[in-house]
């Protein structure tokens, strides 16, 4: 492929290539990638991205590099989409060389991101949680299904425990998952979904400062994995639950202003997820402990992804070439090359 | 079409859209584009772009909002690319939907940032300089041409004087010049096309403090275009010239980090130049005055000429349909939607 044009991964190229690969094991070789990449987490220019807020969402780009590779992503943040029949979030992403500058990829990363997060999730749990067969999985939309099967094939998770506040989005969510090696218990109320759940995961959409758990429905030696507080007002989890318990996150200055502890003093102490990974850090330190990882999303995730789907294209067929990049046999004649169009 | 599909220009669309309108149009309808963006310039949503550097050049995002449109682009300078046939500056950029997020727009942006950026140093010049038919053009590079046709067609220019290093570079600038109703009159040195020049336009790729200018050759009266002081590390004028210089700039927060202006106190006196077009401020205030526009390129220019190749887009066939934005049925069912994909 010439240098101009740049392989695109459309929608249904991802999907076609996510189910070549099986999902299962696209979001085992995420997380591995994902875990990699947090060990080098120095390596990486990291910066808090780049938020657009308006009234209704967010739109927000996501750069980061590791000196050879540069990759980004665009991101929205809609709750109100999903009554007109849209999606909450949508994506797509880049990555670039470093050395010249010229794009190598460019990807849809919707189907993307809800792989990344939840291969994320079940990663930071595989070093923070406590040894469990059950999950609750509180918050049963577009995400719900990624986390069940990735805490299935990364953290041995053997049942979800599935509750919303929207019978119809449990239903979806346990249909989805039926017949894939789970046992799937739609609960009626969030008390009744954490019964016996050695994890906990919360991944609601409302743009608000929500109380999804409340302090005394949190148990001593849990996991709690907050998926759905992940923006400036929009939170999930009692500001108690986060006074008790060890938390994790992925860059603290994004975490600060995006994650549950928007909540606590900008100082209150948190624990990066690298330095854990990394072995600088323990993890969980006592089986008592209530472990939260506020989980916002980061950049060097994405790249991850990118640069996994890249090395997953190959022969594969599942990418078209994109003529988006100008480049004329004379670099500096650019203006000849728009005459010769002709 | 269908909201996951994004319109999207290609290189070759966006050749065939500009020969189809004609060059010089479009450079005096981007020109009316970016002035009356400018005008309201307290509307948009600004920051200083998002720069990744390494070793041989930057990547960088450069993000703005109307609060109705959202757009953004991708751009990298890279000046070691030109000696392995590659442009130095390539680009791509995004509209999308403040309300819901989603795409409205993916376009190449090559071509259309040398287009945005020659018909914002004719519009800047439109309201500086003095009454001249004569332009030294100094750099003759991919930019040069789209400076020389926007200047003829906006500020009514009739000669135009070139110098470059390189004579090689000239000669291709003369070539594509000729016939289209400019004196176009090859120099030997920056000296020599500078001579009655009531414009001195400066656009030079070196990412180097050079000196492309001396504090001696810019007499009284002039209206300088400096275009290619454009990042850190990066100026073309003595700082002598800059200390008698009226200077005018985008986005003084970015101009002071990129523009010729890093060479100054980080409080010397800039004026902003949408404060000129919006009738708060003069602009040049006495013939004998040296006029500076230190334009950097600010991302507002790449929205307005986004929404400028939107609008022309029409039914005529210049963009293509991309399957970008993964929209299931029913929002939720994100999941649901890739095993259908089956």
């Amino acid at each position: 492929m010439t240098l101009n044009l740049v392989p695109f991964v459309s929608v249904d190229n991802m999907m076609k290539l996510v189910l070549h690969l099986g999902i299962e094991r696209v979001l085992v070789d995420l997380a591995a990638e994902i875990e990699a990449d947090f060990r080098r987490w120095p390596q990486f220019d990291k910066t808090p991205r780049i938020a657009s807020h308006s009234d209704v969402g967010v739109i927000e780009l996501m750069p980061t590099s590791d000196g050879e590779t540069y990759g980004f992503k665009y991101v929205n943040g809609h709750p109100g989409n999903m009554k007109k029949g849209l999606q909450t979030v949508t994506a797509f992403g880049l990555l670039a060389d470093v050395e010249t500058g010229y794009p190598l990829l460019l990807s849809e990363m919707t189907i993307l991101t809800a792989l990344r997060t939840a291969a994320t999730s079940a990663m930071a749990a595989k070093w923070l949680a406590p040894k469990t067969p059950t999950m609750a999985l509180i918050g049963n939309g577009a995400q719900a299904e990624f986390q069940a099967l990735a805490f299935k094939a990364i953290c041995g998770i053997s049942e979800v425990r599935l509750y919303d506040l929207n019978p119809q989005a449990t239903a979806k969510c346990a249909r989805n998952l039926a017949g894939r090696g789970l046992t799937v218990t739609p609960c009626r109320s969030a008390e009744e979904a954490i019964l016996g759940a050695g994890i906990i995961t919360t991944v609601t959409a409302d743009k608000t400062n929500a109380t999804i758990l409340t302090d005394n429905m949190v148990g001593s030696g849990v996991h709690i994995n907050g998926v759905g507080g992940d923006c400036p007002g929009k939170t999930e989890l009692a500001r108690d639950i986060l006074l008790r318990s060890a938390i994790f996150v992925e860059y603290p200055p994004q975490t600060r202003i995006e994650g549950e502890i928007q909540q606590l003093d900008p100082d209150h102490p948190v624990t990066e997820l690298w330095q854990v990974i990394a072995g600088e850090v323990p993890g969980r330190s006592d089986p008592a402990q209530v472990t939260l990882f506020d989980s916002v999303g980061f950049a060097i995730e994405d790249f991850s992804a990118l640069r996994y789907i890249r090395s997953q294209l190959g022969q594969s067929g599942f990418c078209e070439p994109l003529d988006m990049i100008a480049d004329p046999d004379d670099p500096r004649d650019l203006f000849g090359m728009i005459l010769r169009a002709m």
